[in-house]
């Protein structure tokens, strides 16, 4: 699908002036290669590549600066890149422009262990940071599944299977160094753990997409490496039974680290992957985090509710090795669904119900698979009423996408409908824009151009995303 | 101490006709007396009371929406009012205008049980909604003290004694409707507990005390009430070996529900006020949440950790009595230090530093008041790095409060300069303004003022707030 956009892209002039003057500036930090173009539009998205017209390998704030002034001076757009591995179309390049790649400034500048924080640079990536954080005893719980860079996971407000014991990145960060629209720096916090000092900087870049400015440099928050890791597992005869013991686990505030749900489907997926017997029926696997006696008390907690709620055997283990194994279908679960149609690309996507509807949106999702031919198990993050389906489509078939886009729409106003929202962590980009003005109405997004043009009033910050045309 | 403004009042003729207007839409909800005005501004700050010129008692959003649409005809300014419990002038008028009393907006919307959510008017105060909640076995964490407005908790981002474990109001609110200074209304969010849909709107308005838009309604999170709660109280030494204490704890996983600091000050001030007989040294409050197993664990993990730390005889219990008994000191702390000077005002301040800085920000400030001859006992949520002085002063005497402002100025210098907040949880207000450049920097100060002129470009919306002129 190529999105619709009225972006027009630089003069040719502006344009080559622009990289004349980064070329003096950037020397071979400057890339124009076709190959190199493509790579940073052909990311992890369904959505149509649209490569920059230059690549520049930033090593350290100044350079992002530097990038920014230049390309202002001429309008040129800039486009901030992680790891490329967002799902909406967050780093295309609709209008052209320079991709600032970022995967190089990864250097992790302090570790204040006493105050469980650390101040890192935005290529940093999630597994590099706790394997550094390990000796140490720390590590940061944001866990979106892809080993992508936390200047990334900031900008799209990335969550994943931890968020329901320790939030989102929304929750994780203190503070963050943006360079401006005009090349300035701006400080958003300090390490105090709560402030109430002015208007909240933080939150405005959280979830921005790099298109009110380019984080430099975050503050982010540390948890000590719980002394027990738990595992558990319990099948269910419906959606609706595994619901329920997680609505019961949560209110009577078992503090759960993770809760997954994988539909019938999935399952059955996973067993013809991973060589597994599982029930093919609804299954709920949890992690527990705590010291010895708390991970034994919340396991056996959850088993009683989920016996409650018409859940089958319960095992639970804190084993590393029976952990493993139990956990195996979810860590196989991708490669389980790639498997069910060898070749066909797969159409991310994912809504967030209140968990008191998500029986209801993931049944009649499933129904809505079953009418269309579509296939896609099913994968939550239940604690929080957010789930994903990965279409498996032929992207060259018109109609078979048709189905497909259909399916999106309805999936989306679906969980509009519930109270929902129409992107619980993989952020709006270019796929999702049309949703908004449905989801909050047209003054809050009246509200969101306000502040984009306020704060860039040029466009140049990786324009096309968000915001509808 | 009449804070330094450059505001001009509307002129004489806007504000007649504004009234008028008001008049003819509201009838009796429409006071102008002086005694009303005057408790309108006289609220628990020490900072010189500035009434508005008058106050409508808002029924409903529509009421908000009319007042708003009124002032802004003639650009006459919007002061929100919840309880008058904030503390560094935010309700105060110093430019006059209409003050929107919220308080009889106290209607709890729905209650969803399931969904641990519900949604309200911005006048129910923390301690109706609890009493409401509490046959559901519900219950909103956040308690800063007062029983403050939620809509105004909302608007200075407060937080107070659980907060280590639940959070700020920064975390504990889903969605928001405002009232923009047009009078049209903003949604910022759905139900669903995670959302990456664009800019976070909820967040700009959480903390922006009412100078960005008017809260007409919250959603926000609850909690269930847990099965048993432990108190605990430890002796130390010195407030290092308290800090040390409650790193300790933090860093090893303990989900501590609060974790008091009284100094020896408070402690001796306690002792005199209720009869108590604690060693005068720094002391150590806990509370703890869970299954009755949680707490008990809990409680003994903490108790090794305090002796490791120096701490003295460690008694912990969850029986209701004698919970009251061994919180006994904080909760007099209030009156026992008024007791300390009666007649006195309290200048009441706040800040907040990473918590490895926590003890030497308080012995240091210690120092400063015993040189400067300042009665002020020092009160921290220490889990947060965040603590409380409340001088007692004679505020007719201009010397005194000069010493006062002095000690203030220098207590924030001290927190800023250790990589901390001005302010923890009390908001910037008037009293706050003068340290925002040095927090964070002219640029986010700078981008604070084009979110304000972009979003209120008339600044009608509570003007001379948290930005310095």
């Amino acid at each position: 699908m190529a999105p619709s956009s009225t972006l027009t892209r630089p003069a040719p002039q502006a344009l080559a002036s622009t990289l004349e003057a980064l070329a003096a500036r950037f020397g071979n930090q400057l890339i124009t290669s076709q190959a190199v173009r493509e790579q940073h539009a052909h990311t992890t998205t369904w959505l149509a590549p649209q490569p920059p017209d230059a690549v520049v390998m930033a090593q350290s704030t100044e350079d992002i600066q530097d990038v920014v002034r230049i390309c202002a001076r001429n309008g040129v757009p800039v486009i901030p890149f992680g790891t490329g591995t967002s799902l909406e179309g967050q780093v295309n390049a609709p209008a052209g422009g320079v991709c600032i790649d970022l995967r190089e400034m990864n250097r992790i500048i302090a570790v204040h262990s006493d105050d469980l924080d650390c101040v890192i640079e935005p290529g940093v990536t999630r597994k590099a940071l706790n394997e550094y954080l390990r000796d140490q005893g720390l590590f940061f719980p944001i866990d979106p599944g892809a080993d992508a860079s936390i200047g990334g996971m900031a900008s799209t407000r990335a969550s994943g299977t931890n968020a329901v014991r320790y939030g989102t990145m929304r929750d994780n960060i203190l503070a963050l160094k943006v360079v401006r629209a005009d090349g300035e720096i701006i400080t958003t916090g300090t390490r105090a753990k709560k402030s109430s000092a002015g208007y909240d900087l933080t939150h405005l870049f959280v979830g921005a997409e790099g298109t009110l400015g380019i984080i430099s440099e975050l503050t982010i928050k540390l948890r000590g490496i719980p002394q027990t890791i738990a595992a558990a597992a319990c099948s269910f005869d419906t959606v609706q039974g595994a619901c329920n013991a997680t609505i019961m686990a949560i209110q009577t505030g078992i503090p759960v680290a993770r809760i997954e749900l994988l539909n019938a489907a999935q399952v059955k997926a996973c067993n013809a992957y991973s060589k597994l017997s599982l029930p093919e029926t609804p299954l709920l696997l949890l992690e527990f985090h705590g010291s010895d006696a708390e991970v034994a008390e919340q396991s056996q907690a959850f088993g009683e509710i989920a016996k409650e709620c018409g859940g089958g055997a319960f095992e639970w283990t804190s084993r590393p090795e029976d952990r493993t194994r139990l956990w195996q279908a979810r860590h196989d679960a991708y490669w389980a669904v790639r498997g069910l149609r060898p070749g066909a690309q797969a159409v991310a996507t994912d809504v967030c119900v209140p968990i008191s509807r998500l029986a209801e949106c993931v049944v009649e999702t499933e129904k809505d698979m079953e009418t269309l031919g579509l296939i896609s198990p099913i994968v939550g993050h239940v604690g929080d009423g957010n789930f994903h389906c990965s279409l498996l489509c032929d992207v060259n078939d018109p109609e078979e996408m048709e189905r497909a886009e259909g399916f999106l729409h309805r999936l989306v106003e679906r969980a509009q409908a519930m109270d929902g929202t129409c992107t619980g962590e993989h952020g709006i980009g270019q796929g999702k824009q049309k949703y908004l003005v449905n989801e909050l109405g047209p003054e809050a997004v009246e509200m969101m151009r306000t502040l984009k043009r306020a704060i860039d009033p040029q466009n140049i910050l990786n324009p096309g995303k968000i915001l509808p045309a």
